[in-house]
C-alpha cells in the first residue's frame, strides 16, 4: 500500500496525535524545505506575507524555494540573535489592506534558532497572543524542536502547540534520521483542505512512505529524540567550556542547544578544516559555526578541542 | 558531509556516468515527481511548452506540480497505447513564433509508458530526429526505463541516449529502493547551470544524499537493475499466462514489462482487492492495473491468478 | 483621486449594478487576457483546475497567462463549434479527491465561442446547473457578450448572471472602447477578498482608472453596447450572403455574431490580404476568419466582398 | 492592425530608438508594475534575484506582483534617501553560487526615488560599474526619469543609457499620458527572445496599441516631456519655498523633482486633507507627501500653502 496508506504510516501518525494533540493533522514531508513551504503555502494567498527574521533558514538557505512555489512574500526582519521580537511584528501590525501591498498572513520563527538561540515560553506566548489577535498564524520551523524542548525541560507539546504555535516543521533529518520530516498542523482545519494537494504538487509525497513513518515511529518511542537532542546539547556545552579556555577562541553567542558560533584566526580555522568539517558562518569577521548530534561522543569533543588548540598554537 | 559533497555520491554519479557517458550531469532526487519537475523546469521558459501523451504520468498523476512550479503549459496529446508518435510532434511543428502562443520546447516521453507498451528503439529516434530538427529537447520519464531496457534486452545508454535522448528521469523507487530517483542529463551544459537550483527550489536537495546514492550504487553494480527488472517483467508474463485462460478475463493491452491491464467482472474486481491491492485503471470499462516487482514471487502470482479465478467462479 | 477612487469609476461600477444587481462586484481591467486572469485566479488554488474548450482564447491565445499566474491547470476539452456540452463537463464529474490529480474547480465557457457559435440560454442553464451542483463555478469570456446578448436579445444580465454564471468577463475592446475590460462577480463574496489583490498582483489596476471608467459609462449608457453589436452582427450576415454567392468561397460554420468563417483558395486568400486585414484561422484548410465591428460600414461590406470575388476570378 | 502591428507603433518605437539608439527594443505596457515586472521578469531565472532599496516602488508598492510572476526574490536594502550605494552592492558581491541561496542578478534603482531624491550622474556610473563587474544587470525604474532628466539637465540617453543602464521602464502616465509605459532594453539581445512572451504573459499587450504609441509620440516630440516634468519640477520649488517660511512645516528631504515630503501637525493635515488629496507617507511622524505635475498651475501652488498656512493657523 503506497502513499500512506500503510500501518506504519497510520502508527506514526497516531504516535505524533497522542503527543500533540487528538485534532493534529500530520504529514510526511523529505526534507525541512519541503516542510517548510508545505507548511507555509497552506496557510497563504498569494498576496500574503510571511514575517519571519532574516536570519531564518527559510530565508537564507531554501533558495526562494517559498517564494517560487508560493509566489508569495517574505517580510525579513533584520533581528537580534535570530529571534522576533513583539516589536518587530508591532511594525506590521494592523496594516492598511490595500491593494497596494501584501498582507501580513504568518509568523515563522525557528525554535532553536539558526543562531543556536532559544525563545523563552513566555516570548513565544506573547508573540502567538499578539499574532492571533491581528488574525495571523504562527509557524514554528522545528528543525531543532527536539533539542530545544530538551534545553526546555519541556514535552513537544508544551515547547509549540502549548504555546499558541499554529503549525510545526518537525525535524527528523537534524536529529538521527536517514530522512524525513513532518508537518504538523494542530488544528486539522486549517489548511483547508489543502495540504494534501500542496505536499504532492511540492513534490514531497513519498510512495514509499512507511520508510519514513518507521524512523519517526522510532524517534518518538520513549522520547528517543529528547535522548537524542539532550546528548547533542549536552556535547555543545561540552565543547563551549572547552574552547572556552583556549587563547584566541571567543564564543560569540550563548550555547543553548546544539550548535556553537565562536571567531578565531583564520589561519586556524583553515587548519582546523583539514581535519574536520565545519561551515564558516561569517566570512567577514570570521565566525565559525560548531554543531554537534545525537552521535557526538565525549572523546569526539576532546579530539576537536585539541585540534583547536594546536591550530592555534602554530 | 552534507548535500551530496560525499563519496558514496560521488562514487554514484562515476557509477552513470560510466553507464551514460562522462558528459553526463547527474541529480539524485527524491521522487519521480520530482525528477521530472526538476527535468523539464531546467529545459523550459515559462512561455515555453511541453508536448507528452495525455495519459503521461506528467500529465495525469502529479497534480500539476510541474505547471505550478514552472508556470509552463503542457500540451497533452490523446494517443494509443500510451505512445506518442511522429504524426502527433508534427501537428506542433514549425509554430508561429507569435506571442500569443506558448512555444513547444521539449517532448516528453515515458518508457515503459504508463499503459504497459513500449517504444521501439526506431520509433525513438525518428521522435527525436525529428525534435531535434525543431529545436526541441526530448525528455524521458523513465520510471520503468529498466524494465524497459530488460525487455528490449538494450543496455540503459542505448536504451535511451544513444537514441536521441536529452534527459534522463532514471526510476529507482519502483525498481527496488528505499526511495531515490535520478534525473541524468546526458550533455551537462544543456541545463546552463540551472539544474543545482532547480532541485533546491524543488525541495529536491537530500542533505544526507549519501543514503540515496548508496542504493543506486547497489542498483547498478553488476546490473543489478537487470535482474531486478527482468523478474518483473517475467512475473507480469507470468500472470498474463495465467489468467489469460481464466473465462471472464480479457487482457487488454500487450504485456512488454511489468504491467497487466484486463478487464473483468466488477463485483470479480472487489472480491479480489479484499485479498490484493491493485488500482481500477479506468472504472468505466472496468479495466484493472496488476503491477509486478522485483520481488514478485512465483507463488505470489500463482496464488493471485487463484483468487482471480476463483472470485470469477462465484 | 487615483486607482478607481474617483467619480466616474464609482457611476461606471454602479451602471454595472443596475445592470447585474446590487450584490455584484466589478473590477476593471486593460485587457481581456487580464480579466480572465483576475477572475478565474480569484476562484481557484494552485491545485484546482479549470475546465474549458480546446478552442477558448484562454487555451490557445493567451499564451500560458493563467498556467504562469495562478500556477493551475487547464483540462481543454476537444469540441464540436467551441462550445462545452453536458456530456463533457460530466467525464470530469465527481472526482476520485486523491491528491495525485488537480481537481476541477471552474468552468469557462466564451459566448459567443471563438468559432462566432453561441450557446442557446438553455444550454448554458444545464451546464451551469450541473457545474453547481458539483460545486464548480462557471465563467464567462465574454469579450462578446454583448454581440451574444444582440443575437438572442437578451438583456446583458439575462444572458449571463440568470442563466446561472457566476463571473463574467465583460468585454470592451471588442466593442468599441479605446481599451478595456470589465470582471464582474455577481456575488462578490465569492472571490474572498482577493479580487484587488488578484488584479494589482496581474497588473490591471490603472492608476487612471476613470479613463476606463469613462468609456463604460458610455457604453452602458442607453444600451450603446447593444447597437454597437447589432451593427457588428448585422454586417457579419450582410457579409455571410454577399460572399455565398461566391464560387470558391464555403462559409464553414453558422454565423451568428460578428465573425465569418469560410474556405476558399489559398492564393486568393493571398491576393484579398494585400487589401485587407484578417487572420488565416486555420492553415492547413485553409480557413479564414473574417471580423466586423461597430464601425463596419455597409460599403465596407461590399468593398471586401467584391475583393473576394475578384480574388477568386483571377 | 492589432498588437502593435501598426503606423503608429512603428513610429513611436522608432522615435524611442531615435533617442536611445538603434540596438534598443521597445515594449509598451500598460502600467508600471507591468513595466518593471516584463523588464526584470526577462533578465532573470527563478533562482536569481534583484537587489533594490527596501523603499523601491517594487518592493512596497506592487503587492508582490514580481515575486508571484516571476517566482524570484527581491533582496531589499535598508538604505538612506531611497538610494543604493555602492557599499550595499559589494554586501552582495562575489557571492557563493551554492545552490541554497538565491544567486543576485538584477539591481534595480529609482530615478528619480520614491523619496524624490535624485542619484548623481556619478553615482549610477559607478553603480553600473561595479553590477557589470559581478556579471549583474542594472534595471532603471523610470516611473519619473523625466523628472530626473529635466532636474539634472540631461538627455533621456544621457540620463540612463550612456551611465550604463542596461533595461529602462520609461514613465508616461506620472507625466502627462492617460496611461501607458515602456520597457526599453538598451541591448535588444539581452533579453534572448523572452519580452514579447513575457509580456504577453503579464497581461500588458495592448490589442490597440496604437492608442499608447499615440501618446508617446507626442510625448517624444520636441522634448514634451521635457516641458511637461520641468513644469513639474518648478511647481515643487515653488511648493517648498512657500511652505519653508510657514510655522510648524518642516520639509524632511531635499527637493529634487515633483516630490515634497514634509512634517506637520496631524490635525493640521486633517484638516488640509479635506480640501486637497494627498497621501500620509509615514504615519508615525506623520510625515506627507505632496506631489507636482505637468498640470499644476502657479495658483495651484499658491492655493495649496494658503490652505496649510491656514490649518496651522487653526
Amino acid at each position: 500500500m503506497g502513499y500512506g496508506h500503510d500501518p506504519y504510516t497510520e502508527r506514526a501518525k497516531a504516535a505524533f496525535r497522542e503527543i500533540f494533540g487528538a485534532e493534529s493533522d500530520i504529514y510526511f514531508t523529505f526534507n525541512g524545505t519541503g516542510a517548510n513551504v508545505v507548511a507555509l503555502s497552506c496557510l497563504t494567498q498569494p498576496y500574503e506575507a510571511v514575517i519571519c527574521p532574516a536570519t531564518a533558514h527559510l530565508q537564507t538557505d531554501e533558495c526562494g524555494a517559498f517564494e517560487r512555489f508560493a509566489g508569495c512574500k517574505l517580510l525579513a526582519v533584520e533581528c537580534e540573535d535570530g529571534k522576533l521580537t513583539l516589536e518587530h511584528l508591532k511594525a506590521f501590525g494592523h496594516p492598511s489592506r490595500e491593494e497596494h501591498h501584501v498582507q501580513p498572513r504568518v509568523v515563522s520563527i525557528s525554535q532553536s534558532t539558526e543562531l543556536g538561540t532559544l525563545y523563552e515560553p513566555a516570548e513565544l506566548r506573547e508573540l502567538c497572543e499578539y499574532a492571533h489577535a491581528q488574525e495571523w498564524y504562527v509557524h514554528m520551523d522545528g528543525a531543532r524542536i527536539s533539542n530545544a524542548a530538551a534545553a526546555l525541560e519541556l514535552g513537544l507539546r508544551e515547547a509549540s502547540r502549548d504555546l499558541g504555535i499554529d503549525v510545526l516543521s518537525f525535524g527528523g533529518t537534524k536529529n538521527g534520521l536517514l530522512g524525513g520530516e513532518a508537518v504538523v498542523f494542530f488544528d486539522g482545519t486549517l489548511h483547508r483542505g489543502a495540504a494534501p494537494f500542496a505536499r504532492k504538487q511540492g513534490m514531497q509525497l513519498a510512495s514509499k512512505m512507511r520508510f519514513i513513518a518507521a524512523q519517526f515511529l522510532a524517534l518518538l518511542q520513549d522520547e528517543r529524540w529528547r535522548r537524542y537532542a539532550a546528548r547533542a546539547n549536552a556535547m555543545a556545552k561540552k565543547l563551549e567550556s572547552g574552547v572556552a579556555g583556549i587563547g584566541g577562541v571567543r564564543i560569540t553567542r550563548p550555547v543553548h542547544c546544539n550548535a556553537v558560533f565562536a571567531t578565531l584566526d583564520r589561519r586556524a580555522i583553515e587548519r582546523i578544516q583539514k581535519r574536520f568539517f565545519f561551515y564558516v558562518f561569517d566570512e567577514t569577521l570570521p565566525e565559525v559555526r560548531w554543531m554537534t548530534h545525537h552521535g557526538t561522543r565525549d572523546e569526539d569533543v576532546d579530539a576537536f578541542c585539541k585540534a583547536v588548540a594546536e591550530s592555534l598554537a602554530q
